[in-house]
């Protein structure tokens, strides 16, 4: 057994125990800051404090523009959550979720060069959480909200989004569903399929799945049926919030109804991103030549080993299987490609467009165990950041 | 001229030109965030974020306690400002203010190894301070308030003293209170006096003016006189603040009434805070063998020349003349020693500690042009830390 595996057993048991090595390894922390500047003399001191900095300062008072020069602003990201929605632990509070907000910080800084900063909040109150980014705003470059339940994040994003002129990304909804996309190009080329003939099924009507949702019909894709616990969202069913309302209006096909498992009868794809399981008699109904991404950590929906005797694409969110599909793809690479140029937004067409930066790099490797690039390929966070920049060109939302 | 001096006096002609070497020094800020884990590979990624961070998440979740191992909140600070009383620039705005509060933020790592966020508010309003702070504190093991004006800043301090049950310093006030304790208790020591008999001028009631005050008073100053721009603080006044007031209550000796130039008739000590001038024939007035602390930065309140020939000991807040009251002789070390022994608040009996060890320190070297240890003394930062965590032990304040 790996050690990975081992790490994903014992996570999968949620029993906590010092004994796991990951505890050792976050004695203290997972981060900290650092000066980019010598301080080792009164003259080192006289210019980056007293009296030195007074003339930054005043410049930057007569010039606000200026602090995107002289300081540390645009390439700082605040990592905002409430922890209502921490991995697939639920709602375990601003303190219990901070080892994921100091994982996230230094995946940025590892992946993107950008140097985020873990703010966890102590309500949940959606005024509140708003009111709270936007008074800390001119410290930041841009905002990362990370594991906030749905659909207070969906309102949230979209509050913030008016009130600032900095990029605001929910990555658990934008991140997964850019690096699904990915996975998705190329699985449906692989397959030899186009995607407005191909049938998805998403499980999972929280952040990630309304807005994986979103962009596979930004990209095309013409079918898809949405499943929450109750089965299929349709406009059909009256007990549905306004985000599954909206869901309901541009989705299902075929007027499908019923539960997840009648929608997956002949769909060529599955999008799993629930936390729930799906029994193999449900997989076994999908089209030939199927797609399963069952993504949710650390227990997929359906095993990798049973998913593959039903579909000949499948991945997971899983170290130890083929095709991973992780978040780390993407925020990275999205940040830099938008903070390089200081875009005001990140828009559809950024997110697209670091969908297929992805998919493109697999290329000519394309197969089965490959549809999606390796976190630990260096090639990702360049290409990402590349096609970000380039589409916020292309949006006009660049400002240089 | 060294390049301290031409420093100083391109900062004293405030006038903002990129050509300064302060401007080629703050491109892209000062700072940045590092990771303290390896992130080399695959299992790296599961043991620092998904899956392995789950654990630690859960542990927590079940015991928040755990958060001071796991965590680097115990060790993290925010400095917090909203830009109204930027060093001696007045009210600047949030962005504007970031040079300076990231320079803050480098020498806490420099000098006390602790890791301080900047947060630039784009508020004034008190309670929208307060609540903000309130709602991110989950996120730090402190909050050292900075270059917010008064009387706001005393109001800010103590409501976030009572909701929250971390550390919080307004430095303005109180790191510059116990440095210039430090001095004066020094130079009491070298002119022959005793804290009790010795009559001290203050001049300015702003934050640094009212904490010097209420330090002194602490310490054992009997005579106190505070001068704000109208002359002396007296209770017969009727344009006081609260504050204002408060220190009519505590000081003035003998019934000082009057300007700042008859307060300093036969008067020991002078410290100034206000950023304003004072006449050489005021001065002049002062006792024998009296003590000037002209502070204003860039320009002291009188010039050390002029000081020179009218007391025997003379300080400043500059480091190109001796004894320099600089604040980072105190904040670094009083937030480590604080940090140290997890204590819940900094008490008086903390700042006062802090501010004999500093002028122990100085011990049988002292001399007129030696009063307070440099900034760049190796053995400052420690000799606070462990004075303040003994402190708080002593207070009852200390949680481990």
């Amino acid at each position: 057994m790996s050690r990975a595996d081992d790490t994903l057993d014992q996570a999968g048991d949620a029993r906590p125990g010092v004994d796991h090595p990951a505890f050792a390894l976050h004695v203290g922390g997972k981060m900290e800051v650092a000066s980019t500047v010598p301080l080792t003399g009164a003259d080192d001191l006289s210019l980056a404090y007293t009296p030195g900095v007074a003339l930054v300062c005043e410049a930057i008072a007569a010039d606000p523009a200026l602090a995107d020069e002289y300081t540390w602003i645009p390439n700082t990201v605040a990592v905002v959550t409430d922890g209502t929605a921490v991995l697939g632990l639920g709602d375990i509070g601003p303190v219990a979720a901070m080892p994921v907000m100091e994982g996230k910080a230094v995946l940025f800084k590892q992946f993107g060069g950008v140097d985020a900063i873990p703010i966890c909040l102590d309500t949940k109150d959606v005024d509140e959480i708003v009111e709270t980014v936007v008074r800390m705003a001119p410290s930041f470059g841009g905002v990362n909200l990370e594991d906030i339940s749905a659909p207070r994040c969906f309102e949230i994003e979209r509050r913030l989004q008016e009130r600032l002129d900095i990029p605001i990304f929910h990555d658990d909804q934008h991140g997964t569903a850019v690096v699904v996309l990915a996975a998705l190009i190329n699985a449906v080329r692989l397959t030899g399929r186009r995607m407005e003939d191909t049938k998805v099924v998403v499980s999972g009507a929280g952040a990630a799945g309304v807005a994986v949702t979103r962009i596979l019909l930004q990209a095309g894709v013409r079918h898809v049926a949405v499943c929450d616990s109750k089965g299929v969202i349709h406009s059909g069913r009256e007990d549905l919030t306004a985000v599954k309302q909206d869901v309901a209006a541009v989705t299902a096909f075929a007027g499908a109804t019923g539960q997840l498992g009648d929608a997956l009868e002949g769909a060529d794809a599955f999008v799993g991103v629930s936390g729930g399981s799906v029994p193999a008699e449900a997989i076994a109904r999908m089209a030939p030549d199927a797609m399963i991404f069952a993504l949710a950590n650390p227990t997929p929906e359906v095993h990798p080993d049973v998913a593959r005797q039903h579909a000949t694409v499948v991945a997971t969110g899983r170290s130890d299987f083929p095709n991973q599909i992780n978040n780390v793809l993407a925020f990275p690479g999205i940040f830099r490609g938008t903070i390089d140029v200081r875009a005001s937004r990140i828009t559809e067409g950024m997110k697209v467009a670091a969908a297929l930066a992805l998919a493109d790099l697999v290329g000519d490797d394309l197969e089965a165990a490959y549809v999606i690039p390796s976190p630990f390929d260096d090639r990702v966070a360049p290409a990402v950041a590349a096609a970000v920049s380039a589409a916020a060109r292309a949006d006009g939302v660049a400002r240089r």
